[in-house]
This record gives C-alpha cells, structure tokens and sequence, in this order.
C-alpha cells in the first residue's frame, strides 16, 4: 500500500466512521447473528495476493458491522459505557502511526513525559488526594494501563510483595511462601468480577465481604474481618474499596473503611473504574470522601471521559513500591537516565514490557474539549439516567428503583423470573441492550447512558421499548394464568408418570378448569 | 468537535503521518532532550476551555515530535522492531470509531468471531502444529493479546493453576499453597526479562539456566534441573523455551528439551515473539523443530508483521486449561451463548476483563499484503542484516560477529570498555541506534532491522556511521595511548597516596615516557 493508497483509504474510513455514526441509531443495537456466522463468509486462509482497500471495506460494511453489538450506540445501555469520541479517535490513528512502545524514558521520551503531564492533569481535575500526583510532594505518580482489571491486579501484586518485604523483618521465622500464603485481601460481595479474578492470578485468598442493604461496604464489616482473619493466623495485605459498583453504582464507604485499614497496616486500593469521572464535579465531592486513606487507585477514562479503550488511569501513593516489586533489568534495557524522577521507567509499574503512546489521545481529548465541556457532559448523563428514572417511577409495576450517576435500575413487582422474562424480551427485540444485576437479594435490569451521543430523545425511545414489552409480556402472563389446559397437553403431561402422579395431575387440572370457569362466569 | 471538525482533523492527521513517514529519515533517530524537557512546555492544569485541532498538531509537531525516538526510522537498530504499516494504521482507527469492546462473544460477536479467523488464518500461515490452530481437531485455540510478557504470564499462571490441581489428586496431603510454593519453572539465561518477570508476578521461583555456548538452552540442562530439583522436593511445573532471544536471537532446542518436559509432566511454553514471525519460510522450517511438543506459544504481530503495537498472537493447545484457571462468573456476564466453542468467551483467556477489538487491524494487514508479500518483505529484512553482516566480517577490528534472521552483531576487538564506548559514542551522535547484549560473556552490539520501509541505503548509512566512530575511537585510543603524562597530572594522581605508592606511580610514568621516546624515535 504506497501513500496514495493510505491517503484514499484514510479519507475513505473517516467518511465511514461519520456514516456508522451518524446513522447508529437506525441499527439494532444488538445483532442477528448465531455463533460461528462469521466463518460462512471468510476464506480459510489468509489471501495468497493483496486485496485492495476497496474490496476490504466492502467486506467491513457487508459482514463485520451486522455482527457488531454498537457500543457507540446511545440505545446501548448494559454494562458501563465505552465512549470513543472524534479527537480520541485521530488521537489513536496518530498514535498507530508514529508507532513508539514507551518502555522506558529513552525508548521515546516524550510518550513517557507526556504520560507524566496528562496523569497530573487528571489527577487534579479529578480532585485526587494531593499525595497521588506526580508534581505532589511525595513519591505518588500515574500511569496509564489497559484496563481496570490490570491496575487492579497490579495493586493486588505490589500490596502482596509489600507484605512479603515487611514480613521478612517482622516475622523472620516465616518463609516469603509462608507468607504469601497467609494472606488475605478484601473486596464487597458487589465489586467487579476482576477483585475476585486479582486473587486467582496473584495466588492469594481475596473474601468477598457482605454489604449492607444498599450494597455499601462499610467499617465494621471489614474491622471483623480483619481481627477474624488476624485471630485465625492469617495476614490481611489489601481491600479494594469499590468506588461504583457494577450493579447499582453503590459506593463503599472509605471514610469508615480508612482508618481500619490503616491502623492493620493493609493496603487500600480504590477501584473507581467507573465513578471516578464524578470526582471533577463539586456537587459529588463527598463520594471520594476517603479516598486520602487511599494506596492507589483507578479510574477508567474509556468508560466515561471521552477518550476510546483502552485507557485506564492509575494512580500509586508510592511509586517505590511497585518498583521494588515488578523490577528486572536487563543489559539491553539499560539508559544513561534511568531512575531519574522526572524520567520513570514506566515498565516497572505495569505488568508487561511494552506499552502504547497512550497519553497522545488523551491530551488530544482533553484540549479539545477542556474541563468545563467534561463536566457538563456528564451532568448531562446524570440527567438523562435521571430522566429514564422518573418514567419508571411514575408506573406502578415497576420497583426497587433508584439511580446512582447515569445508572438508573428498576425491576417488575413478583418474582425474579418475571423481570428475567422482561430482560429477555427487550434484549431478544434487539433494540436496546440491557443487563441484569443483584439488589436487595432480587434481579434488577441496570440502565446505564452510553454511546457517542446520548440524547433525550434516546430515553424516550428506551422507555418506550421496556413500557411496549413490560404491557406484552403482563398480557401474556395474564393471557397464560387465564389458559384452561387442552386435553392432549395434559395427556403429554402424564404419560410417563406413575398412576398416583398421573391421577394427581388430572385432579389439579381439573380444579384449577373449576377455578377459571366459576372466574370467568363471575366477570 | 463536531463532524466537519473531525473530518479536517483526519484529513490533517493523514498528511501529518505520510509528511512524518516520509521524511523519518532526516531527523536524528535518538532525540536531543534531557528528562523534563517536555512540562516546561505544557500548562500544568487541563485547559478549562476547548482548544482547536489546529494548536494541537502545531504542538504535537513542535513539542511532542523532537522528543520522540523514532521506531519507525530505518536508523533505528535497537530492541527488536515494532513495525506499524498503513492499512494499520487504519485499522487502528476504524477500531477506535467502532469502539467496541469484546470480553465476551454477546459484547460484540464479529470481534470474538474475526479473531478466531484471523488467528486461525496466522496458525496456518505459520505452520504451527495443528493441535494449537482454531481449526484443529482438538480444543486448540488463538487469542491476541497486548504483548509476549502478557502472553507469557498467561501461560505460566495458568500452568501453575493445572499443575495445582493435577497435584490435588496426586498429592492430597498437600494444600493448594504448600503446591504452590514448591512450584518451580524454567528459562534460558538468555530468556527476555519477561520470563524472569513471570515468576515474580506469579509468585513461583523461575530459574534462568545456562545456556551452551551458542547461547542455546540444550535438553541436558533442562533434565538435570528438572531431576535435581524433584530430588530436592520441589515441583516442576512450566519451561519457556525462548525461540530467538533478546541478545543474539538464538533458538532454544526444542526437540531435546520437549521430550524431556512431556515424561515430567511440564507445561512447555514457547516465546517466539520475534522469530515466530519466520515460521512461515519454508526456509527456516528448522527452528519450529520441536513445537510439535508445545502447550503454548506466542509470537508477536507488532514485532515483525505490519501490524502496529498492541498485537500480540498467543495459541493454546487445549484452552479449557485457560478456563478452568481465569473463570469468574457475575450475572453481569452471562449471556444465552456461553460456552459454546464457536463463541469462546475471550475475557477467560486473559488477565483483563475488557479487550479492544484488535483482530480487525490484523485483518485488514493480512488482506492488504498477503502472503506471498509477507514472506518477501521478510526475506528482505533478513538480507539487509545479512548486508550489514559482511560490512562488519570484512573490517578486522570487529569479532564475535553473527547474524539470526534480521538481528547481526558484532564487538570490538580487546575489552568489553572498548564496545561500551563505541556504543555510547554512536547513541550519543543519534543518528543510529543501536543496543547492547551479551555473547560469549563479552559485551557485544545488536544491529537489528526495523522501522517502516528499511532499504540497502540505510545499512549503507549505518555501516559508515558505525566505521566513522569506530575510526575515531580507534585513533583516540591511540593517541591516548601516545600520549606522555603531564607532570601535574601525576601531582594529582598521586597526591593521597601512600609514599610507596607515589614512588610507584611516578616509575611506572617515567618508564612509560621513556618506551613512547623510543618508539617515536624508531617511526
């Protein structure tokens, strides 16, 4: 592919980009497809010759889109959003194309500096703990890595080798394996999947703690724990604090949890994954109370910031740690600045060698849009999850309703097979994609704004979609309870059974035809 | 930022790139800069208003570019490449617009679906043995993944979780943690500080074993360590046989190693991150000897096939053994085609939870090029080092020169300090750049191909700029060593020593003196 090629095929993929889109709305947000639909369509192996861009994005268009589920989608409501956004997008083509790995300081400087600049941007924006920016007075520092579940993991490995290195000392008679297998970290029963994954990869026992009624992880749960775990011979090294649970957004209390952790000297990591956008509006300050008590945290400028995944910012109290923990050198990887403050070598705080320019898209993102643009975008969300809310406060079919950021919730009064039912019907039309998720013991459906470009217009549509399937599937329900069984159903029914179960069937079908008949007789 | 914004934005992100790309090599590969350089040039707080794309790439190219270290530059010779390519590039930003997300097949099935194409379309291209290929009649599979040291830990957390529960049933009078702690893996002495880093992260002790005198990790070392240490009560649970190393890209010997590892019971990896790439040469069908025995394997998209960072292929040989070790089930997650092995859930093979949809840009390359240009464009490359190779054995100064697939390197005659300043004086001109490594217990300098689109003038023009230092080097040295010591200089070196030790100095310099008249004399 010479220039001229790359020229015409860039310009042609953004004038895709723009139709996708601009025209998102007019797609069913979940595809049509069965499992292995794809392969009918692709060749067995990779072509022998070129093919032209042409060809290539014809392909794109006719089999890849219809087997996208569009989290651009502003009918996409499951999950957290994933929001890309159009300086963010040229912000990773730029990146693509200059093409540095950013292991350390000298194998391209400015991808590290820059990773400095806009971690202490954010880091104020956000409001963190002063003890968590690079220009702070102490060691803290920030990085960007892939995902939430990484930084978490990475906190998780530098609080157990931290434990391991105060053990030594403290405990001498102890082996490092010992010890590693003595530890215990923490997590609420409604942290992310990826709390209780960091146990599994770190070999570590991580308990899932109860939460209270509004699944809020608070002091005293934690307190027992911990004097449970210390009584049993165990040694407590971490709890994750999740800031936004992935069910309802609920936030631990830090404030409580804090203290504790610090009087057992255990490590306090703040999974902010998603409300950690929230911190830059004044009117949410209090639920980053706590968070001084905090090790490391993170957020993820993917879900809710504007810049495209993968970007999950980091922030560690003391770089040192991870350093002591993750460091191997090399011959090969050895420069004439190294250990420079100014000049980290960011490999020794992330699990892998390599690592992409993330920062480019993120100072590209921000610039553009600056900070009172960010802060109105996500009142604006606050809101229209605000908005679906009250529609389904206003219909009394629905409860356990609620809203935290732009996370609403609710489910149909009965049991959970009825709200299961409902899940499945709207996710079955296609047109908008929800989740389910546990509240006060019962499944709830999560709504969640995402997509490129939510507007009121989009909550209309979605309350429209679950009041359509909610009023069908009553219907039906009553439809069903008022079915007086056919003959030959029931006969399907009883033909393998016993001769006491066969004539209990008959018996109870026979009532329940009584019932029906006398009922509708009455009406 | 809206539509037309965006599309001008592109279209002068494009011309920026092909400027960039074009003119790589008029700029100084190492970047003249000191760490810090950059905050002097950025506001220490996000900006609170909008600014225009046009400011931003007027910084990007004033600020950002001079402090790069230009991987795409043909006069980059360090590490190993990391090579981006147009359609990419490209792909790099249709994933960005897209902007989906792929943990499971639901999120968004082509993702999930086009990877196991494309990995399936790359196993084959590669002659891998069947039993890794997606197609394969076995429970083989491929995953792409961030970078080798992710693929690495992948495989060794997951071979530590297979060999604890295979020892659950062989040993039930031990605990999980008693398991774990007698685990112990293997890696060349010469494996990429990825390997070294596994065992950190994973808690297990990995021992790096001498290598012969090829710097291959031959089957006999292997035996001996894997008997010596079951004799001692430990475990042996993985090796990383390492098909090209850091140093010199030499190929661990599989097929003595593999037998060895198949009686114990030992997960084998294969880290062929750089030659991997070469599997696909019928020429080099020698180095995939053995493979046939691997558990796992990756080998790295981003080094060496057109396809820009992050993109890292990992197979597997039977991915239950992934699953059974990464599974975390949440209701957030489930979804009515789980488990189905047309639609694997990708989030099970992996560390994180989320994953960008990176199978597209891979598809997009391997349409674009095909085969037949993939093999050539490899040949290439190994030609051009195989160039630079008979500058270096034609010039007598230079030893220990060698050359595996597109990585040559060569040393100095006499002390390693000789090599050391050679390098530093070539790095400090920043016009190539080269890195060090170790052969023979000697310091030597990697010359490996990278960047773009390298061509035989460029190994012209790093040939002269290493003969230029070296010819200057040489010619101080001897200077140096002609030159007869100044009075005060000796006054200085012997001012705070004993009076032995005086006398001494001041001989040894006299004696010197009068060998340097002489042989003037004689000239």
């Amino acid at each position: 592919m010479d220039i001229n090629e790359f020229r015409e095929f860039g310009h042609a993929a953004i004038e895709f980009l723009i139709e996708y889109l601009e025209t998102i709305r007019d797609r069913p947000v979940l595809p049509d497809v069965q499992p292995g639909f794809l392969q009918e369509h692709m060749p067995s192996e990779m072509p022998e010759q070129p093919e032209s861009w042409q060809e290539i994005m014809e392909d794109l268009k006719k089999y890849i889109v219809p087997g996208l589920t569009h989290w651009q989608s502003p009918r996409f409501h499951a999950f957290y959003p994933s929001q890309t956004s159009f300086p963010s997008i040229i912000g990773e083509m730029l990146t693509a194309g200059i093409g540095v790995v950013g292991f350390n300081w000298m194998c391209s400087p400015a991808a590290t500096e820059l990773e400095v600049i806009v971690m202490d941007w954010l880091g104020k924006f956000l409001n963190l703990p002063e003890h968590f920016l690079p220009s702070g007075k102490g060691n803290g520092g920030g990085i960007i890595q892939g995902s939430a579940s990484e930084s978490i993991l990475v906190a998780v490995l530098a609080a157990r080798e931290e434990k391991v290195r105060e053990m030594k000392i403290k405990r001498p008679d102890l082996s490092e394996s010992d010890v590693r297998s003595k530890l215990v970290g923490y997590g609420s029963i409604h942290s992310n999947s990826a709390i209780e994954k960091s146990g599994l990869l770190s070999a570590t026992k991580i308990r899932l703690l109860d939460a209270d009624d509004t699944s809020i992880l608070r002091g005293e749960t934690v307190q027992k724990a911990i004097e449970d775990d210390i009584a049993n011979g165990l040694i407590p090294f971490v709890c994750i604090t999740t800031i936004g649970t992935t069910g309802t957004c609920a936030f631990d209390n830090m404030e409580e949890i804090g203290p504790i952790l610090k009087k057992y000297n255990v490590w306090m990591h703040i999974d902010a994954a998603y409300a950690g956008a929230a911190f830059c509006l004044p009117e949410y300050a209090h639920i980053k109370k706590g968070a001084e008590y905090g090790d490391s945290i993170n957020f993820n400028l993917h879900k809710w910031m504007l810049v495209n995944f993968d970007c999950a910012a980091m922030w560690i109290k003391d770089a040192a740690k991870l350093t002591k923990s993750f460091n191997v050198e090399r011959i090969y990887l050895d420069h004439k600045y190294q250990g420079e403050s100014k000049a980290p070598d960011y490999r020794h705080w992330q699990l892998a060698l390599g690592r992409r320019f993330r920062s480019l898209r993120v100072w590209i993102t921000f610039r553009t849009y600056g900070q009172e643009y960010i802060r109105n975008y996500l009142r604006k969300h606050i809101n229209l999850a605000g908005m679906f809310l009250n529609y389904v406060n206003k219909d009394d079919r629905f409860e356990e309703t609620g809203q935290s950021l732009a996370l609403a919730y609710f489910r149909l009064k009965g049991d959970d097979s009825l709200t299961r039912k409902l899940l499945d019907r709207i996710n079955t039309r296609r047109n908008i994609y929800l989740i389910p998720a546990f509240y006060h013991n019962k499944v709830i459906i999560r709504f969640v704004i995402c997509g490129l470009d939510p507007q009121e217009k989009d909550i209309d549509y979605a309350w429209n979609e679950v009041k359509t399937v909610t009023d069908e599937l009553l219907a039906e329900m009553e439809a069903e309870k008022n079915k007086i069984p056919a003959i030959n159903e029931i006969e399907a029914e009883i033909e393998n059974l016993e001769i006491t179960d066969k004539v209990n069937v008959i018996t109870e079908n026979f009532a329940k035809s009584i019932t029906l008949c006398e009922e509708k007789t009455v009406h």
